[in-house]
């Protein structure tokens, strides 16, 4: 963990190197994925059976070993206890409500030149999730991935994900089964990726695909932009939290953490115009740290990537460095949030008040806890239904407006050298 | 060009084998992409030197050889003819309102919980336009990529653009005056795309790259994906062309031809309930292939790349070959093209009716010319305001809404065995 105040002279140097720190590993696996897309391509179900058995000692040898069945997500479901089951409800039910605002609207008009013009929104037809297997298949996660394509109206919803040694997770099946996913293949990694953008004898192809994983899923995912529609490029979680000395430091402390515990490379930053604050905050996280089942990860991310800022005054100085940081998630546990929000220009989020932990954010408020990260937030959204829907523009004219704006199209494609071009209006305008 | 009959007993596969033939190049440019753009990463300026002597005779040495200065594009624009200079107004004008009306509004409001809720979407700080330079230098394209950009309200808009020995295209600098261009760089190629990424000693560096350019181009975008934010993976050109017998066969040889002209890539299909009609039509190409300048482009694009389709029934067999095809234009001409358009889910834009060639749309309608391609429209949309903007998402609770739906928080943090999420929220609870 590094601290940082404003009123250094180096003050620059040191924030601009924070910003351009690379956390993402440039594991090179780019080689490896481009090998087993080809094999999925060429060789579709063998070339899967080959790598489960290789990958998730997983044999994928009966019609039973491949799929798990929605019979068997409302049985976990049924199974969860009630106090999980009525918390994943909850989640559902606030990320639905939130997502279906989010439904964009078609557009049809005549302009004053008699162009009839519009556009129409329509979903994909078929969208495949990645759910990772083992200690990162997170419910929510699933969730928050189906849930805004069924808004959309996508009408068939698959799921690959890996079960190494069969193992499945229960509450990811609930998740299945309130999101209503419509197939749920036992296969991860790489391959299964190829699998959902080339389709197999078994699996159909799909459209888009989203969902996190390890740096092999995300290389396939990159690799296989253009054959299908992705979610994005997702790098390590991050965390700025702009508070004032007036927050329980414990409280603080917990949110830094609830990002360190994500992954060692997780990036956990608070900027604070109390310098005394920042270093009680320094202090409760080393206290909390000694009871997390977690502490391994966190601390690690915590001491490589965590940082405490101090700026001599919030109002003015911490929404441009949070500009500059471009952080998937902002807290603003200030007096009045809702004068800083407009100024906080790049962000996947913001938490408003002292009362909006992110981990609120993550589960059951409704927005999308899929966030763009790395200073993406520059350029580019958390996951929404227009990312499983895309837009048909459309036109027509009659021979009035045909006249009116025709012999401007034929100008221009002459212009532009492409004479039938300019020849499919010029015939018409006889 | 082939012919193809859905009452052949063949026909669904000729047509997959249609669908699916493979029209991009798979030029092998990925490694030596990849070397362009780690050298200007790390020797920025030194590298576009370097890079631009060598692809395009061009010496930057002295201040003005680096930029093409407003006062140059509005001498440009001052000097065209007068026909030539009012039809690219008029494009401007109407590309300008049909892109103002895809400006997205922002929410805000209080659920039934009482947690507040929203998203603001705010435009990208700066945009890079890629311009090709010779032949391939479109005024038209400038427009429709400039324009989406300055309507999101992007506050820097910078062009480069390849100068081989000097040369560019008055036309396209007119249209960087239209536009409101902020800067004009006189690099292309890869090494300019690198430069707008990570930015060197005299070019910033941008957020969002768009525009069209050749396979080193491309794939230079595709490397910088995640980099920065790009338009899309752009493939050959396409119309499907869905034609009663009532037509014109000459409009519709003409309109087919408008593509065919782009590249011998490019593909033009006709799908026809008529097939002496489709005859006429292939006679009506040949015919006119002789007038054209680009006769060659055309011919080849055509022999190898073209297609009749004849169907039985128009209404009941053109829209589900359309959905396969998921064509980049897609002409509906037939008496009623209202009651088909519903029926086309994906295309990337639908001219109605028999007065709209696909032409009025590449440079007078309004809608964006840039579309996606490659059976891409299955899951992506063409260019629009929002390719230039991002949307924050951000939440606040109060002790009443916190008590609402925190504890469902807390207990989804545990069951995903992530305790320092918990904690936040339990924290907050006591």
């Amino acid at each position: 963990m590094q601290t940082l105040s404003t009123l250094d002279p180096d003050f620059q140097k040191k924030f601009t190197r924070l910003v351009n720190a690379r956390r993402e590993t440039d594991e090179d696996v780019a080689g490896r994925v481009s090998a087993i897309l080809t094999a999925v391509k060429s060789r579709g179900d063998h070339a899967l059976v080959e790598y489960s058995q290789r990958f998730d000692s997983y044999t994928l040898a009966l019609d039973e070993d491949w799929v798990i069945t929605p019979e068997r997500c409302k049985e976990a479901y049924d199974g969860l206890d009630t106090e999980l089951r009525d918390a994943l409800d909850l989640a559902a039910k606030r990320i639905r409500s939130y997502h279906e605002a989010q439904l964009p609207s078609d557009r049809d008009y005549t302009d004053e030149a008699g162009v009839r013009l519009g556009s129409i929104w329509r979903p994909v037809d078929a969208a495949g999730l990645y759910v990772p297997g083992g200690r990162a298949a997170y419910p929510s996660s699933l969730l928050m991935n189906a849930i805004p394509a069924r808004v959309a109206g996508v009408e068939r919803l698959v799921v690959v994900t890996p079960t190494p040694r069969g193992d499945s997770n229960p509450t990811v099946l609930a998740a299945a089964h309130i999101a209503g996913i419509d197939e749920i293949w036992r296969v991860g990694g790489a391959h299964a990726l190829g699998a959902l953008a080339y389709g197999t004898e078994r699996i159909k192809p799909v459209d888009v695909i989203t969902g996190p994983g390890n740096a092999y899923v995300a290389e396939a995912k990159r690799q296989l932009y253009g054959v299908v529609g992705i979610d994005m490029v997702a790098g390590p979680s991050e965390i700025l939290v702009i508070a004032d000395g007036e927050n329980d430091p414990d409280w603080i402390a917990a949110d830094l953490l609830s990002q360190a515990e994500h992954d060692p490379t997780s990036q956990s930053i608070l900027i604070t115009d109390d310098a005394g604050f920042g270093s009680l905050v320094a202090d409760c996280v080393r206290l909390q740290l000694n009871q997390l089942s977690t502490a391994k990860t966190a601390q690690e991310s915590w001491e490589a990537n965590g940082a405490v800022i101090v700026v001599n005054d919030l109002e003015s100085e911490a929404p441009a460095l949070a500009n500059r940081l471009a952080a998937e998630h902002v807290e603003l546990a200030i007096d009045n949030p809702e004068a800083m929000l407009p100024l906080i220009k790049h962000a996947g989020s913001v938490f408003l008040g002292r009362m909006t932990p992110e981990a609120i954010g993550d589960y059951v408020a409704g927005p999308n806890h899929v966030l763009p990260t790395g200073r993406r937030a520059r350029f580019s959204s958390g996951l929404s239904v227009l990312d499983f829907m895309k837009r048909t523009s459309f036109l027509g004219l009659d021979d009035a407006s045909f006249a009116a704006i025709g012999p401007a199209a034929a100008t221009l494609a002459h212009a532009e050298g492409l004479p039938a071009h300019a020849r499919s209006v010029e015939l018409r305008s006889k």
